[in-house]
């Protein structure tokens, strides 16, 4: 009986190897870093909107730059110890590491930063995998969140984007939904 | 006996709320997005280079873009059926979902991608905890990747900054150096 190679083979994939080498083993995602102006807002939307913990921040005064780790954990199970609770943090998998130049968020002259969604393009956005995408939008739209997307706008129904205060991109959905959302392209 | 609070703590972060709402619990950061130029070259990168898997590839052709998400997961545990490892891979953390819009591998008018850490920057880099940075760069260094910052470089020693082939930057470090090496801003 022939079997159909997966659409994730590497026969169907030039350029795919398939299995790790055993060097990379235990290598995880530890984070995503953007530059954020205001850390004050980024803090507030990251925790009160978004449900994040501030696992550690990091404070370099010489060169006038701060680094705040976000993520989704128990920050009561961090370390006391500073040096500990670094060690804690990069060892989570998933944080996002804002970092925030000094003065940025008083500065007149300062124009924000870029989200990698207009020319010149690259980076995309993060995506949060909810409960639920409607109840989710339901309760941003209550706490005054900006829309890149609303889950029923356009052809992709059940899937949201949201802004974050400096304009980066955030896709909102729940996997159960997805399945059914993108099962023409799977 | 008075506590001192600790760095992370609201008191010391204007805008961090410490209790997340309940209507968040169960959110996790999925995904990081970037645009890449040719899933050959990156499939090949993230997979034979860094030890991911492909965990799911998607595609469009009615808007001639396809979507690969890789990660440190083991596929062998994916869901044979397309739309259940949809499900899957959308409940895994920490993935990297690779856009790729069709064609521009072989356009000789592309211009490539913007890593973020130019002008207009915004986007910084995502990070990869090793076991040990020395024996993971010299391992990257033998397979011919290209470094920002090898981890002898500069005044932070015992971190890197390679290069993925669209050239975003990705840090590598290990969590038990990384404490000593930013001990002074923790």
């Amino acid at each position: 009986m022939a079997t159909t190679a997966s659409k994730e083979s590497a026969e169907n994939n030039p350029g795919l190897s398939e299995s790790p080498d055993e060097a990379t083993k235990g290598y995880i995602v530890q984070q995503t870093m953007y530059r954020i102006k205001d850390p004050k807002a980024s803090l507030d939307f990251y925790s009160r909107v978004l449900g994040m913990t501030l696992l550690k921040r990091l404070d370099f005064p010489d060169s006038k730059f701060s680094l705040y780790f976000v993520g989704y954990e128990d920050s009561a199970e961090a370390p006391k110890d500073p040096i500990e609770r670094v060690r804690w943090t990069f060892r989570r998998k998933a944080t996002i590491e804002l970092t925030h130049n000094w003065g940025t968020e008083t500065d007149p002259e300062f124009k924000g930063y870029h989200n990698g969604n207009a020319d010149p393009r690259g980076y995309g956005h993060i995506g949060i995998s909810v409960d639920d995408t409607y109840r989710a939008c339901e309760r941003f739209e209550k706490l005054g969140v900006e829309f890149v997307k609303k889950p029923d706008d356009g052809s992709m129904k059940g899937l949201a984007f949201i802004k974050d205060p400096d304009g980066y991109w955030i896709e909102i959905f729940d996997a159960g939904r997805i399945g059914g959302i993108v099962a023409g392209s799977a």
